[in-house]
């Protein structure tokens, strides 16, 4: 064994940054590091020096002798490295600020991981993806890659797909959420309770039994629709129709919102589009502050700011993914992984997320059998939809792309869908090489994006 | 063998009966039937007597020497028959309208077999089928049921699944439809080309090759967008996206339409329903002006005006499905059967719609092998709602409801759509036996269907 | 449509070639003949002779022009062929010769196509046949390949999934003779029955009903256990165990002898190892006075001997297929052919044999549905057996191999089993190129086949 | 919570008792038994009350107050159970004796859990079971059954598929001999390294990697093959075919060597029934000096002896999954559970043997992935054949035990097979109830044992 581990993150300029230190810090114990390497690309420069400068004051400010590296150079950082990190946005804030107001304009959603909005995101980070492995193969074939670039389920799928490349997990904090709010639901702490999610990334069930195993879920169900329940309330916390739960018996992710009470939730995005703009026009503003934050010479661990960010917690499980890899800890983590039959309902080569322990082997995927009929069908028609939104980024073929948005159940089809597809392509045409001959088609059909809403993106030039 | 085959037809009175008689008629030599018995209930009393005096005059016109028997009473025309076939409608077109316009009032579609009209159709239907299944176990258990009420496919698999009646051929003219009139598009004739269907009743694809083997469907899709392609015009048969159907490179049914131009044909549904009435409506005059005709007791053969009707070709369909069971003429006919593993993408135990060479035994299903990607996610997400929908009307579990309603895909999920479904248990109380709870605790919550909605009914009462 | 079609035949110099020509020439109105091309290799060139001779005078004495070639290039027969028959036999009967008696030395079952046999001429047979679909590939792209040379199953798995070439069908006479054969135990005619096949090749089962639908398996069943059934007799054909049919209510195929009546079968072959000698040596002897019947120049017809011949109506299958295809008739056929569901218990994409309706698009399979738990089990290991064959076939592993013949039912795994895979690999040396590394090993191990099997085996030279 | 835990123990008369005692009494601290119940049937009361006192003994010199009773009324003992524990031998050793010499006096194969033996031994015990379970409906139904019967997973499945009882794991000492010894080979302790295994009981692989993630399985078997390398020496350890290890890159388990090695374990099997005895007999010796040693009033812990048994460390583990579920470890074991995908090559609601993380729900499956071809072949085929003799020990039909009997590797179809089979049903008459019309048509069909057979048997009356 080397002298100490080699952590490279991609996209290492994120304001999420911090939060990663801060968990490999307290994890330094089991998971000596050496060097962390933050890599970001040209547009992203002046918030990797600033947040990388705020990086290594926090390890200065630890027991631990760590250095950060800062480059743009990628193959720099991945030489070597123990675990890849990737947490980019190809084309910034500003790329999802046009996946959401685009469809919007038409009165459809348009949401980072979901809708419209989701499958341009996975159009845009999929090559980028594929590209990110193919460099591994050569400089780290060792490496683990660890992935929170969303749409994480769809990313993790591309890399082990058509990047043929199994050492991959990828994560996302809501499954973290769920078992950090809902013991306190019944007076429990986390560890007092069994958990066993099954499905696909912002898009799984999961079922509690306590520590005598007996099934609490709908003890759990009924704690979410009492009115003090502490958990914490936001506009578009609509509650979930009672009886579509108590059928399931299952408690839904949050994101299943834009699924079961689409209504509501399209029609608060547009309100937010008419009004505070859109989520990642907000989320602009959060990071604007939280660099302002960064910028401060004297600031070395993580502000209390952060925690309030949409995806906390994420960073954390990745460090506490990596320890876990190190160290084979076998910790229960629910990852993005490849199925292996732990989801029946699905072919045993996709990607589910599911509860694992997780080792150095990777995830250990606990089986949880097949659902019942009205989450199979969800299943099955959201894998489709992945794996035919993940074509269409690799191959750019125009048709594939269509199925996609036709099949995907947040678009309504139709001329509408079509035109908000074809403008999508026009405003990320520097993100989507794939699509070149496509967006040339388009661009000589004089699609282009509406001016009303190009005007509405503030610094957002299409 | 007995000297002549009994046919019972429940729901003798529809206005198809005269197609029925025809069909029987041309194929008499191969059919050799002896008496027929047309079923109908209380409240088609009228409707019985007038077609089936038709349906007598059709048989005196004919060589032949059939008595055809109407009865009130199901028991005796079911007793000893050979084929019992089952085209009726519980509330008839009344609640067809109610299915179409309640939901429109909320801008939501209502179909006789998609959306909420589709799924109440099921919940209205699905009860009465299993009654009259268990009628046939005592009283004609070797008969062959083909059943042709709608939804036909939730029917069959109903009759299947919970009636544990394997006997059934599920009918439907969509398929007849498309081998007649696309060999015209290519110049050719019928049984030039080699036709193979597979899907869901009301949503199925086909491919097609010509004599040689060579794979045509291109060329049909290609036709399909001439302008002068001798295709009927109707101003709601907008066309599908030509990069979607390049991409399958199968023919999707005209059903399908719903799916892949939901904005359209919403748009014009509801146009309908604003105007001229909804399709119920429309269909009500039609058949108005049919038994007007059919009270001619000069009139002895079927009219032209029923071909013009959408169901066309349904009644002949069944006729050759039964003359091929009884001659064993293994005849290719695209029916609603028990999979077996002919659509590889579902379970073998769910019913389907495919080609199959049908016989003394039934159908014998062609397999179609795995469909694509996007095709098979369709498939999967309409298979698991079909099976909700059938399960709540077996149980009459509102949360089962519910989730059918959430998982199709032209519902758009939320409180309008709950709205719509409460109002349309109300609607159709009396057709809901399964549902009485549900239906009581909706009327106490004080749920009632719209004034505006009920007085555009017409003869409706709610 | 050029002015006749092209046939290419590999193995021309077979004994069968008279029943192919007499099977095309009684189907000349729908198969229009141009041209026969009969290949052989140099080792066949006297046997080609003759029988091309043969099969010349056949057609001349026809009303038809046909000209048949004979030739030791097969790019040329191959050129712009319409359809291409395979029914060559690599090493001819000698190898077989050695497939029965090494194994037959220590006590086990050699056979042509099950067993220790069976594999090794895979082993021998795969490498060929994907050659030939090379070739096709360059030479006659749009060509059919119809397949007699055994093991008949395995080879059209090896070129569907080996040599990616979907427009074969594999043929085989045992069904043929199953319904040529059991209709006059019921004193019926093969029409008025309904056959459906579903198995593998030399390994399916089948369930007979009357032309009302009626089940007849059972009465046929019961039919071969009477004394005066009318089927032909043959010491080996011991009957099944009456309790294992009534148990599977349906009709195994005679080799299923081989699996359900082990302990007989192999003391049937062993003692004619011992006497009259194995089967290919008595073939042998036919094959010789069969050869000198051809020779007769007077002779323009198939000779009544022929039909006495194991294989008899193989080729007249062969024909029937090859004018079903040309002329899109839809006749029914028991073949070799991607499964595509028919057989749910195995992958959509393996190789079955199963009733189907052959046109000009192929065949399409009539769907089976599950199979009873036993009967599954024994296709499952079957067709694992038969992958993990070709697979070692194509690759040249010894372990692969070794894995096949471990999970082969017939044969007791242990040093005999390994010691006679090893004598095997000897004595095919010059037809298994692919394992040159592991013969070479073998022979510097000092494997040799036993002097006796060598001194047993006649002309043959080891 | 009540005030201790109460066991109930079936077959509490066995000589693993005091193993199982010393077990509870090193886990007591999280496991605080208050009562322990030991039951058995009238035959075995002599050896109930030797072992029973001798398990008080234990329970007196350690630092716990627990209460052994002692009980013929397995009702009284179930009675409000919170685990219950099954390892009774209906019939005792003396039906094991014959299950293995009415085999060997044909030449073939008697064992325990395999072939021909392992076939009447479920028959024998499958009934007993499922009246257990019945009697823990209406006794104790929150307990968990703990089932360490052989054949240890066709008793499991039948709990599953039969009893329709879901709290059930099944055990077996196989995997845990694997992991105690492989780790030594590599110079390693078993926490140092990765197990995975997949299967059925006494047929299934596994996988090792070390802490770091890197698979060494290949590095075991290498050791496997050196001389010195630390393993037990026994006779019949004869080792695998190196190249067929090679080939699965698996550890196969010891029990494959029956399938792997069938000509030699044959061989070595009739050795010891011509000479030493069959195991059954050797093990009723070492049984009789185990109880001498019982009978001892001063013995008050486990005598090393039972640790040579056969079945040493069955006991422990079941100890160990008692205290993981009790106390909600999740620990990792391998144990005979409802597939729920972890072997997606076998249905989901099979029962199968993998590694899990056993909780107080029981075992969390690790998702073992689909097997390579070979081992999914004989997946397949044992699955089968469980089915089937778990079908025939239900309903007692004599074809479906003949087509177990078929479809068992370990045995050579054929009227051998057919007699040895009618001879253990005759041998075994008293213990099958469910098979008493066959049984009578045999006697009166003259199916006897063979006189030798039963002289061999020693104390054994047939």
């Amino acid at each position: 064994m080397k002298k100490g581990v080699k952590i490279a993150t991609i996209g290492g300029g994120s304001s999420y940054t911090p939060e990663l230190m801060e968990g490999f810090i307290k994890r330094y114990a089991e998971l000596p590091i050496a060097e962390i390497w933050l890599v970001d690309i040209e547009a992203g420069k002046e918030k990797l020096e600033i947040v990388g400068a705020m990086a290594q004051r926090m390890w200065d400010a630890s027991p631990y002798d760590v250095k950060v590296h800062l480059t743009l150079n990628r193959e720099e950082a991945l030489k070597d490295a123990d675990f890849v990190t990737t947490q980019f946005r190809v084309g910034l804030l500003d790329a999802r600020v046009k996946d959401e107001r685009i469809p919007a304009y038409y009165g459809m959603l348009g949401q980072e991981t979901n809708g419209a909005g989701g499958i341009f995101k996975a159009f845009r980070t999929v090559p980028v993806i594929l590209e990110i492995v193919e460099d591994m193969k050569r400089l780290c074939p060792n490496a683990w890659l660890v992935n929170f670039a969303n749409p994480s389920g769809m990313v993790t799928e591309a890399i082990v797909r058509y990047g043929k490349w199994d050492k991959v997990i990828g994560l996302c904090n809501v499954p973290v959420m769920a078992t950090m709010l809902e013991p306190g639901l019944l007076g429990k702490k986390t560890d007092e309770l069994i958990y066993k999610f099954a499905g696909l990334n912002h898009f799984h069930w999961h079922k509690v039994a306590d520590d005598k195993g007996q099934d609490v879920t709908m003890e759990i169900i009924d704690q979410m629709y009492q009115e003090d329940n502490g958990l914490p309330k936001n506009i578009y916390d609509i509650p979930f129709e009672r009886d579509l739960l108590e059928q399931m018996k299952m408690i839904p992710c949050a994101y299943h919102r834009y699924y079961y009470q689409e209504e509501e939730m399209l029609a608060h995005a547009l309100e937010e589009y008419r009004t505070i703009g859109t989520r990642a026009q907000q989320v602009k503003r959060t990071e604007h502050e939280l660099f302002e934050l960064y910028k401060d010479q004297n600031l070395d661990h993580k502000p209390e700011q952060l925690s309030q960010r949409g995806g906390a917690y994420y960073s954390d499980a990745a460090c506490e993914t990596i320890a876990s890899i190190y160290a084979n800890k076998e910790t229960q983590i629910v990852v993005s992984t490849k199925n292996n039959g732990a989801v029946p309902d699905l072919p045993a080569d996709c990607v589910v997320e599911v509860t694992a322990y997780v080792g150095a082997q990777g995830a250990r995927n606990v089986a949880f059998g097949p659902l019942p009929t009205a989450e199979r069908g969800w299943l099955q028609v959201m894998k489709a939809m992945e794996l035919l939104t993940i074509e269409a980024a690799v191959t750019g073929d125009y048709g594939t792309a269509l199925q996609a948005f036709t099949l995907n159940p947040l678009i309504t089809s139709g001329k509408t869908a079509k035109r908000v597809m074809d403008e999508l392509f026009i405003a990320h045409k520097d993100y989507l090489p794939n699509f070149k001959e496509t967006i040339e088609r388009l661009e000589k059909e004089g699609i282009k994006v509406q001016d009303e809403v190009v005007r509405s993106m503030d610094l957002v030039n299409v």
